[in-house]
Parts: structure tokens; sequence; C-alpha cells
């Protein structure tokens, strides 16, 4: 039985891309701004020099979108520099990252499918 | 046993938000731009008048992000106009739906996970 209720949200969930952006110094800043057990949505912050490093995930999609800046992607074998309105998929087992090699700040939206960070039991436990 | 080239994809998917927008005025555009078994992404676009009606996902989440526009959300007993750099999350079980209410064009960057249209076998088969 499916239970609509199930999840107790009330309020509409919303964020602003455009305040929620905070950098720092030290390193990348991701901020969350959703996330539940099947996904979440984040932003990277990146001041120019500062970058994801490149790793991979065994079974969850990702996908950047440029909000702002310039970013040079590594997915798999390739590399490529994608600006804003570009958007590009890190599918599951490829290695992927991204680097800030502009002189100006670099801010992704990214999105995860599921939530490598908030996985529901196993089914094989 | 993880398949670590399961997915075989050797090409970088990019894609340019901008250009792939499409309008009708017979109805709302879907434009996919990804999609694994794991999630979709797409672009909707409406026109003044326009609306994706409300309908709820029994397990998957989406997220409507705001590129171009305004948009009036409707979330569970909520309903609200979001703009450009607002996000605003659709869980699961939830009613959901948006119109175009404004006078200009609207354009969202959709992303739902998991995917309901590619749904991979399900382990209690």
């Amino acid at each position: 039985m499916v239970q609509m209720s199930a999840i107790g949200r009330t309020t509409m969930e919303t964020r602003n891309v455009g305040s929620e952006r905070r950098f720092s110094a030290e390193k990348m800043q991701k901020v969350n701004l959703f996330e539940t057990e099947r996904m979440f949505a984040d932003i990277y912050c990146l001041e120019p020099g500062q970058e994801q490093k490149r790793h991979a995930h065994s079974d969850a999609d990702k996908i950047y979108f440029v909000i702002e800046g310039t970013g040079r992607f590594h997915i798999g074998d390739e590399e490529r520099d994608l600006g804003p309105d570009q958007i590009v998929l890190a599918p599951a087992n490829v290695e992927h990252g991204v680097r800030n090699e502009s002189r100006a700040r670099l801010v992704l939206l990214v999105f995860m499918a599921p939530n490598p960070n908030k996985r529901e039991s196993p089914v094989t436990s």
C-alpha cells in the first residue's frame, strides 16, 4: 500500500541558487540544496585554481550544470571546457572531475542519483 | 559483481540548455537532455498559459530549477511563483504541477530520480 503522506513534508522546499553560493579560499565549497535517499542537489563553488579531484561512483550518476564561469571537465577519457548553459553527464563507474582553470569564479549546479550519502538499507543485507 | 564497463559510454555527453529549448503553441514541450535508469534531466518549455497538470509519483523525487521566466508552482498544499535562480523539490508521493501565468516564456531544468520511464528489472521479479 502506498502511503501518500509517508514523507511528512508540509512546506514547499525552495532555495535560491544565487544567494546560496558560498566560496572559500581554502577549497571548493559544496552547498547542499536538497537531499533524499533517491538523489541530492548541490551547488559547487570554485575559486580560480580550485578543483574536484577525479573520482568515480560505482552505482550513481552525476550531472553538472554550469551556472557561472567556465570549468574544465574531465569525464572518462575526455577533457573539455564548459561554460554557462552547458550541462554534462558523468555516468556511474566513469571517472570524472572538474577544475577551475579560469580567472573567474565557477558555480555549478550538481545532481546525483541515487544519493550515495543517504542510501536506503540494501536489499541484499 | 560490479561491471565497471557495463555502461559503454565512451564520449562526453554534453548539451546546451540554451540551444535545446523548443516551444509549441499546442502544449508544453519536454526536451530530454540525459536519461539513465537512475534519473533523467529534461528542459520544460512553457508558453504563456501552458501548464504541467498536477500529478504525483509514488516513488520518485523531482526537482525544478527556473532558468527563464516565472512559474506558478503547486507542491503539496502550497502554490508559489518562482523565478530565475529558484529551485524547488517535489518529493515522491506529493502532488505537484506548474503553470505559466505570466506573459513571458518559462524554461525549467527538471531532474527526476529514479527514472520512472526506464526502470531496471525489479529485484523481486
